[in-house]
């Protein structure tokens, strides 16, 4: 916030308060990303279901921020620059809520994907896609909290290869169900979970592009690359 | 509003203002959800690139909600109540907006499914779903309007039957895909967009919701009845 030279008011304090409660909920959703990949991958139950739990604590906080969000405008009335400023909180509050939610979807389907043979190393294609999501998230929170568009940029380019990772899977698992039925429960359920991990991407994206809209007070204009070609392709 | 005898105010004018643009979002995706069922039933191209084309309308719309609402809470100073009004606004253009993305997502399969042989009637079912769907998003508007929370508790609880809707749907998807591999690929597709228009009823399952918190103040603590059984459940 180079440009905005003035001094800490009460304004800014709340508004710290509630960006380390979004930072907070960020380190939570982080956690469960990687602990349901790993779970999934190391078909380790007890830990997926710790991934279940977790996700109450992190509604919870969605919660909280929103009523501190809606507390601070009734009381403090902030215009333009400010009221975007708690606007976007509650916008990126609500990203991190699905994308902990696609976790706990992941992690649901653990116990279930546990009593099928294993689909060759999907699970393993599955969590490296994770790995690429969780570190999307990271960056796009601290391109937030430092108000940095370039590397929020370089977030939205990356939706791209998860996007890619997500088609190259997608005609993988066509392709071990046509080989052989018995793969194709599985697959079904595979499928779904990489297309969660790939929805996170889109919220990354989204979360990149409030920063933008932060600093330059317009969304982007250029449609972000969009590379899902699942819609439109025919089977090969 | 029985309990609220206030005089029309500034405040009522916009608040108006803001809930006849909300309506006219709900319309929209209503025509969305009908003509991308239809246009995947009838497998009519031309119909599903209008949905897809509609999509742009709506999330303008999403965005002319989202700064009329903040514009208010800068102008009013909204506390409470009226507060709480403004920000329900902002969560159900938000729900909107999703459901109209689902709609759209329907419209893009269309093409590609209507070069593969059908598999059964899956696609009339999907339109049922649709239907229903529709109708829970219309009902659940008018509960947001009249603040009528006996009609949004109905909306929550149909969403339980949009849920078995799918699980069943999505049995029968697995039973052709055994029994023909060629079935694989559009099952693929159609149970993409059962799952989507699955989500259609979740969206609608959270705007009523929203009707409750206006009403009394709080979310309903009851966990909603929540029945897509498919990621517990293994072949059968």
């Amino acid at each position: 916030m180079e440009e905005q030279v003035h001094i800490a008011s009460a304004f800014d304090r709340d508004l710290e308060k509630i960006q380390s409660q979004i930072m907070k909920m960020g380190g939570l959703v982080e956690d469960s990303i990687r602990q349901a990949a790993k779970s999934l991958q190391t078909r380790d139950q007890t830990l997926a279901q710790e991934v279940r739990d977790a996700d109450k604590a992190i509604d919870i906080l969605e919660a909280q921020i929103n009523e501190d969000a809606a507390r601070m405008i009734a009381l403090r009335a902030p215009t333009a620059v400010d009221l975007r400023m708690i606007l976007s909180v509650m916008k990126i509050s609500g990203n991190l809520e699905r994308i902990g939610d696609y976790a706990k979807n992941m992690a649901k389907r653990t116990s279930v994907l546990s009593q099928m043979p294993p689909i060759s190393d999907s699970t393993g294609a599955i969590r490296r896609m994770a790995r690429l999501a969780e570190e999307m998230l990271k960056d796009s929170l601290d391109a937030y909290i430092r108000r940095d568009t370039e590397l929020a940029a370089d977030v939205i380019a990356r939706d791209e290869e998860l996007d890619q990772m997500y088609n190259a899977l997608f005609r993988e698992f066509l392709t071990y169900m046509l080989e052989d039925p018995r793969n194709i429960t599985a697959c079904m359920h595979l499928h779904f979970i990489a297309k969660n991990v790939e929805r996170m991407g889109d919220h990354c994206t989204s979360m990149a592009e409030q920063v933008t809209y932060l600093v330059t007070g317009a969304h982007p204009d250029e449609p972000r690359p969009k590379a899902d070609e699942t819609s439109v392709r025919t089977q090969e």
